[in-house]
């Protein structure tokens, strides 16, 4: 008996020239196709959401869905543009330095069967129809999800919607598939036709698969978002000049969805003489707030015992206990934090934060210094000031998003968005899961050397058919 | 004591922040410089090589140093151009879907310091002042370089004057450095200040130092590019057209440089009914070639080894049998051939090369997909043939070139060249090691978000003061 895996798996690898093979319009009605029948869909699958997350239907999970549906349709629209192809053409050149050149027309092409494995915060967004899939089926490449445990009925549904809606358009059957199961995620990522993989989730599990990937007998890339601390470092002039407003700001931020987002900031650095005030508003805006469930109990044990770690730490401070899951704040001084490193720098998923009180501008700067990858970092403060300068470049050094008096929560989906950074936020700092250069992770060039135009994909040809942006002898021509 | 190694990495990650800091017009002085020393030293870095490595003098080292130089200015003028920094923009805009989308700048920067390790065949090209270590300056990483064992002597003075040429050019004094040994070697890979490495050598050396790279506690991206059989496929209308001038330009190209290049091509399919007279033809253009010394012992005796091994294969038979180092030309059939995948596609670094006979298409197609990742790929074919459509599909589904009616020695410095593959040809697809897109391999991401001008790198602020090309909410304006 063949197992629903190897069932996938086989028609993956045999939809993989086909579905390379259909025009981006195709690809991208497709994409349009899998939107319009989601939306369509909306009444029955956010109540469903809503029972396996215990995520609130509005506006969360509307908005989750639209969010996911406006991704498949931006992504469509970017194909049919044509930039993530990366044109380059070279025309003949005798007299070309070293040895002259022959006609050369680069592009980019599908990498082959992706492998993505769902989050559990992101029910839609981050899961069967999410980022990676769109991105993926966008690129040209067959997608075998591995489901979250976390909302199993829902993804089952998804996936059912997604497969009938894209064998609607001809997209070949074996483009889209879904599996469950820890041992089946192992096997996704290690078999020999799966050519990429894609996770959002735990850094544990992110490395587990990125390992196993690696070490196949032919490694392939894991792009794995694993979580981050997005530290907020607020200088002093910003905290005499607006205390209240960033406390609330940043209150609003770390229990948005109950603590439970990649983006979370999960670290303030606010100046020792400014502190008490600070903490104090911090505390006054936690007052108002009513605590959220967790996604599911095994979450919320996660939550407790993590929690439990961080609250016995010697150099930590409890400024607000919440009961069970409602918010907590945490305190400890910069000092101990550079000496503790790397207990405090945890991501603890759930509705808790650490106010960590710095006592001078080089102590501030030794903070920012310590980290090494994060997916976003926010400086509050006010200009002109040297610190922040300083601050800017040694974050964009170690973050993928440095955020100028704002909060890291809420990934817009955009050209230019990136949700990434440095290990240990990714296991890819050159990529992002979110905005429309994350086709780039599934996607590889390929060079065409005196290739007759017969032979040629269309986006190479002389003329420019398709009329896609290329880079002619060294110059861009978007559309010539 | 400190070691040698130590003072090199402490240094390169010293000069981490003040490299990425500086303007590329001042980077691409610095690469002028390196190249301009380089060229002005040819009489003395020549002999040297040709001491060290056996190539002839004239043309090949001469050649292959204004190679490596005429690389560092091509490098220089494409940082200045500013293509690579991918410059993406987007407008805030309240009415942007899934709510909303503030001021978002990305860009590419550095990824910090890279390890580079040497090739042995290309003693200037892939060595020291090479591909690589050009594209790692270029992008603004700081360099280690660990030498090639088979050419000390000149990885000492090539080093010597490029670091005396940076330093000219006020690049910091850590951003460039050379060390010996394999130890010092497995150190860098390994050393957490690293953060990216590069390798052109063969595929146990390339996997074994991207294992370590990838089992890091915080795992780096390793580019090895790791050689190649690169098929060559000839169909039988093109064989029977031109059966002398295909076989004369199949000699030159396995027998070039002693037959030690990645791109040499190791295995050439060839109809069943035209292949006598095929081989007949390739046996007389060997008939007038003189046996080249290898680079080293050490390689010689390797070549004896794989050569040896290749025939004493029970399918394989020897056409030419070339004493020591003359060159060697081998046969079997695409039936032995694809039973015996696994011995038969493996890279003979030196001059041997086998004529594969295929008795119907369906076979020639069978072998085209057979093969899962190769640097290049070449068809000789007549137009029109539906096999070649076939044929030039399925291989650029598998390979980083493919080449109609050409040989895939050569590999051009160039815009649109992609010199890679998937594994075994590298250890990431996605990535060229030669050409000006080679650059991507040491940046990555960042976006600033709602940041002011004032704390904007230039390339990101308003009315493009450098004049990069960028892409404005979604369009892309050259130099606007």
């Amino acid at each position: 008996m063949v197992s629903v895996l190897e069932e996938l798996l086989s028609a993956a690898d045999e939809a993989r020239e086909p579905l390379a093979a259909l025009s981006s319009v195709t690809r991208a009605e497709a994409l349009r196709r899998v939107a319009d029948t989601l939306d369509a869909a909306a009444g029955e699958l956010v109540p469903l959401a809503h029972q396996e997350t215990n995520l609130p239907k509005v506006p969360r999970l509307h908005a989750e869905l639209e969010r996911t549906t406006f991704q498949l349709r931006l992504l469509a629209e970017t194909i049919v543009e044509g930039g993530h192809l990366e044109v380059v053409i070279d025309s003949p050149d005798t007299y070309w330095p070293a040895g002259g050149r022959p006609d050369l027309r680069r592009m980019m092409v599908p990498v082959g069967p992706v492998a993505v494995f769902g989050a559990s915060n992101f029910p839609f967004a981050f899961s069967v129809a999410g980022g990676d899939t769109a991105a993926a089926l966008a690129a040209g490449c067959p997608v075998v999800v591995k489901a979250n445990p976390g909302h199993p009925l829902l993804s089952d549904r998804v996936a059912a919607l997604v497969s009938s809606a894209l064998s609607s358009t001809g997209v070949p059957r074996g483009a889209f598939g879904l599996v469950h199961g820890i041992e089946e995620g192992r096997a996704l990522v290690t078999d020999s036709r799966i050519k990429a993989g894609a996770f959002t989730g735990s850094l544990a599990g992110g490395r587990a698969l990125f390992d196993l990937a690696c070490a196949r007998p032919d490694p392939i890339p894991f792009y794995a978002e694993m979580g981050s601390v997005n530290p907020v470092f607020v200088t002093a002039p910003a905290v005499v000049e607006r205390s209240e407003a960033i406390a609330e700001g940043y209150v609003a931020s770390f229990t948005l969805g109950g603590g439970q987002f990649c983006t979370k900031p999960g670290l303030v650095f606010v100046p020792e003489a400014e502190a008490e005030t600070f903490e104090s508003f911090v505390a006054a805006a936690l007052a108002g707030r009513v605590a959220e469930p967790l996604l599911n109990t095994d979450i919320e044990a996660r939550y407790a015992a993590a929690l439990g770690e961080l609250r016995k730490h010697p150099a930590v401070r409890v400024l607000v206990a919440g009961d069970g899951v409602a918010p907590t704040l945490l305190g400890c001084d910069a000092a101990d934090f550079l000496a503790s490193r790397a207990e405090l720098r945890t991501e603890c998923f759930g509705p808790v934060s650490m106010v960590v009180r710095y006592s001078t501008e080089a102590e501030l700067v030794a903070c920012a210094r310590s980290f090494t990858g994060e997916l976003a970092a926010s400086v509050h403060g006010s200009l002109p000031d040297r610190t922040v300068e300083r601050l800017v470049a040694l974050l964009s050094d170690r973050v993928g998003r440095v955020l100028w008096n704002g909060w890291p929560t809420g990934v817009s989906v955009t050209y230019a968005m990136q949700h990434g950074g440095p290990y240990p936020a990714t296991t890819s700092a050159g990529h992002t899961s979110v905005g429309t250069t994350s086709l780039r992770r599934f996607l590889r060039p390929v060079v065409y050397q005196n290739m007759p135009q017969a032979l040629l994909p269309e986006e190479l040809r002389d003329g420019n058919p398709l009329g896609v942006p290329r880079r002619m002898d060294g110059v861009y021509r978007p559309t010539a």
